[in-house]
């Protein structure tokens, strides 16, 4: 048969032992970000292809999965364009769909609305070692809520959740969109070409001070402004002395209110945090998203070289579907990556209730079958996970293979002790 | 703006009210299953497109979403039919995916390996109420286990499920493929035919035996073959004695061991169970998908007209895509039905736990921030829901929809007892 075994390009089967894990990352999940008041919510896979291809996503839009529009829809004759064959897609990310549940629900959800989203994502992309096609985002947003007290609680909720998921000494980095600006006006660069400035500026932890004082003068920004703007780079620090700094220096080119609010978000977050991890201020934190409005924040993790989660405000998408402005802030983890550490880490899961075994002999009659289900389901009643398995011939190996999977509590059953009574 | 707020045709958003039941659910199928020795696995959405129309799905070969080819690979030009522009589909069940998987991984897999999958499915069905284009299937299956050992243990594990929902007198129907064959051919039946006598045997609750009587003519069968097939089904009862009457009328066109095995896998039920339903043969349930090669199931529940799970035993699917044959069975409860009961019946999640709110007076200070989050910390370090606001103008509307979201311990922060200490 011409049967494919393998998944899809770029996608793939998950195995038992990663299953566990992502179940039991699931379960804390819905458990912790439930403590901070988050609703569980979904959309469908399945999005209007407009609204994913209305420049909310960026590059992601050229990552899109397209579904073929059907029946008397799908007129293959006339088509001259994609567009004349696709009426929806895979959604490539939770946000957008966010965007549009809540302009399509906003007076049937509470206010401000705290949703919690686990679902997968597609994305073409090149195929790479850890990186999937298909792969399992968790969003936290809060929508309706204009207040500082919503980065504090994605904050506290985010570091919560990986505090109890043993990972420590991470770092929660945050900026502020408009410090970006601020800084960029200030040292005299025109509005227009803040992006490709905030493009350079995103490489420093890579190229350096010098690399991207390099690559803006590349880019033909005058000695001036490029001094005026690594001066304050080279002066501010990564704590709230650095947010003062820049708040007295950028003077009227920053509102006062931002640099405020940006300690307060740190110094609440140190003080009420649960989990081992601190709190730093990054001037230099840009994240590509386009749609961010204000504040924005990554984890780094030096177990791992990447970002493992990041988010920020974006006050403006929503009105894009409603027409009518609504403040929202979202935090969204790398879940994929996160499992990935734990998997490579060796990581027990600890909810592991014990196993137990039963192999049944061959030519076992009803009764004794019946017996042994009974048995099963007294340890099974309290929990227990419980196999049961005819006896192989090669019950050595059987066992072995049984020990692999946790199951070290093993009861073999011969047809002599389960006799019907006479 | 022209985005649409409206989820694609067919496809629904989740509230909060049914994601808690959802999330319920799906944590208690993990949590039964698991204890009868399934494992959680997964295989991704999106399917290679060969598989998926292999003649393996039926008539819902005919409902896939296909997925447009990317970049070089699509051809406008050159593409004269739909197979030239896709090159994937969203998968129509768990079945076909996870006979994928097992062809792939069977090394890496325990031997028999009981799987659990939990996961959406896309059919473009018409839309009509209460079903929809995605939907939840939720299904274990037993690969490699050839003895109904296989079939007691699915029937145990879902009933158990049911009755941990609360679900009570229901019924699980029981037949045989190899029984619907023997009574075909006993009556004389070609068995070229048995395919349009099954779908009229099909209609037998609906039409009744009369109905059945008359749709055979019509299909052209002479009235000898019609009374003999119809006199055993006038005979036959829903119990042991009924397959006893069978495996003595229908003799050698029966396989005796066919009819001891159905009879041991209702008594060995009967007398093992946990929940409160009952097992019944029948002897004219069908089932539709054409991979059933033995025993086939069904769960009817009386507050619902339809089936709310159902399976059976498909020996020659695997091997279709290893070209070795792998004894397989399976059963899938219909998550979405089960669900919808639940919501309608009022269902509250018994693991609720208590809700508590922060209200917090505009103007609080930093300090008296920090010391609501304190305080809400110690309630969510006890697995409190705790939900942190800030104070409407209108409070008691504010607390009134608190109040809805079952916040009912709400208490008011203001600003003059959060006040810095001197």
């Amino acid at each position: 048969m011409a049967l494919k075994k393998k998944p899809v390009t770029g996608m793939k089967d998950m195995l038992p032992r990663e299953m566990e894990i992502r179940d039991y990352v699931i379960q804390m999940i819905k458990d912790t970000y439930r403590t901070f008041g988050f609703s569980s919510m979904e959309t469908p896979c399945v999005e209007h292809i407009e609204n994913l291809l209305s420049k909310q996503g960026g590059e992601n839009e050229q990552l899109i999965f397209k579904i073929l529009k059907r029946g008397a829809k799908l007129n293959l004759e006339t088509a001259s364009c994609e567009a004349d064959l696709v009426d929806g897609g895979l959604r490539y990310d939770l946000t957008l769909p966010l965007s549009r549940y809540y302009a399509n629900h906003a007076n049937e959800l509470p206010s401000p609305f705290k949703a919690l989203q686990i679902g997968n994502v597609w994305r073409a992309d090149r195929p790479q070692r850890g990186r999937f096609r298909q792969f399992m985002q968790c969003d936290i947003d809060i929508l309706g809520e204009a207040s500082n007290l919503a980065e504090i609680e994605l904050i506290l909720a985010t570091s919560t959740l990986l505090g109890k998921l043993d990972f420590k000494n991470f770092t929660i980095r945050i900026n502020d969109r408009r410090i970006l600006k601020a800084m960029a006006a200030y040292s005299g660069f025109p509005e227009d070409s803040y992006d490709e400035v905030f493009i350079i500026l995103d490489k420093m932890d890579k190229i350096g001070l010098e690399g991207v004082e390099t690559e803006l003068k590349e880019a033909g920004y005058g000695q001036e402004k490029v001094d005026k703007y690594l001066e304050l780079f080279k002066e501010v620090t990564n704590d709230l002395a650095g947010i003062r700094y820049l708040k007295e220096k950028l003077g009227s080119f920053l509102d006062q209110e931002v640099a405020d609010g940006l300690s307060m978000i740190i110094s609440s977050v140190e003080e009420t945090k649960e989990a081992e991890f601190k709190m730093s201020f990054d001037p230099t934190l840009v994240r590509g998203m386009s749609y961010y409005t204000g504040t924005i924040f990554e984890i780094s993790m030096d177990e791992f070289g990447g970002s493992v989660g990041g988010g920020g405000r974006y006050d403006k998408m929503i009105g894009k579907f409603t027409g009518q402005e609504t403040p929202a802030c979202g935090f969204s983890i790398g879940f994929e990556r996160i499992v990935m550490l734990l998997l490579e880490s060796g990581y027990q899961v600890p909810t592991q209730k014990e196993k137990k075994a039963f192999l049944i002999e061959k030519g076992m009659p009803e009764q004794g079958i019946v017996k042994i289900l009974a048995l099963a389901k007294e340890e099974r009643e309290q929990g227990k996970q419980v196999m049961i398995a005819n006896m192989k011939k090669n019950k050595k190996f059987q066992k072995e293979q049984l020990a692999q999977e946790g199951y070290t509590d093993v009861k073999e059953c011969f047809v002599r002790e389960f006799l019907p009574e006479e």
